[in-house]
């Protein structure tokens, strides 16, 4: 791990990729489609508080990353799931040419809804994104 | 509670509002804005089911809210709080001229970080969410 940070928190699963904030999240970008998420939303915090606070933080987007089975079988588990829903991809600049990749642990899911029938979505959704995340090459990887 | 549903989930806050799906989404996006919530994502799950599976499920839309302020003061707290920013509000049609209207509760933020230091900003979006939900004057409000 890079930035400053010493670990990956319990929630996320993390990457700590050497590239440009810019590279790293194209490359995010096609890692999560070759794993079959597609990115939904997209919010640029750093424009967001910019913008409206008149603040600079350093270059980070949240990408909303949804596999579309499995948001279609987790509402048919859990029918409030979609306010867990699409998936958190943090990408965050960590300076030294170094950038974090995370993502929200979709054990999380499980966890907060103590709901079983969402084992199965989860492990996918957790292997899928891990794969991902691999894929990046991280120096570093913590989950 | 309506629409087969006997409670809230606990990670959830809950209205049934009545009024059809559209005119509730509406409304909620005002409740939002007077509460200084600004709407910067926006999916159509039943869309996107429909378009990349070819199944129907009950109208419902994910607004991704997010009060300026309190998110910077999160990000301050703990840098890896993007994963569960913004806060999502789940529109969906119950059935029989009801509309839920759900909050992750904020609350989620502290027990899933365990950083005590975000308490004073989840209290302060679960008061004003809270607000914006009484203010559609559901039937009934469980959290």
């Amino acid at each position: 791990m890079t930035g400053g940070e010493d670990r990956s928190p319990g929630y996320a699963i993390t990457a700590a990729v050497r590239g440009s904030f810019d590279d790293v999240l194209a490359a995010t970008r096609q890692a999560l489609a070759h794993q079959g998420f597609g990115v939904l939303t997209e919010i640029d915090i750093r424009a967001t508080l910019k913008a409206k606070l008149d603040v600079d933080i350093a270059p980070q987007v949240i990408l909303g990353a949804c596999r579309p089975p499995l948001a279609y079988a987790a509402l048919q588990a859990e029918p409030s799931i979609g306010l867990l829903l699409p998936c958190n991809v943090v990408v965050r600049d960590a300076g030294d040419d170094a950038t974090l990749v995370q993502v929200l642990n979709p054990d999380m899911m499980v966890s907060v809804t103590d709901n079983p029938n969402l084992v199965a979505v989860a492990t996918d959704a957790r292997t899928r994104l891990c794969a991902a995340l691999d894929s990046l090459r991280p120096a570093h990887q913590t989950s």
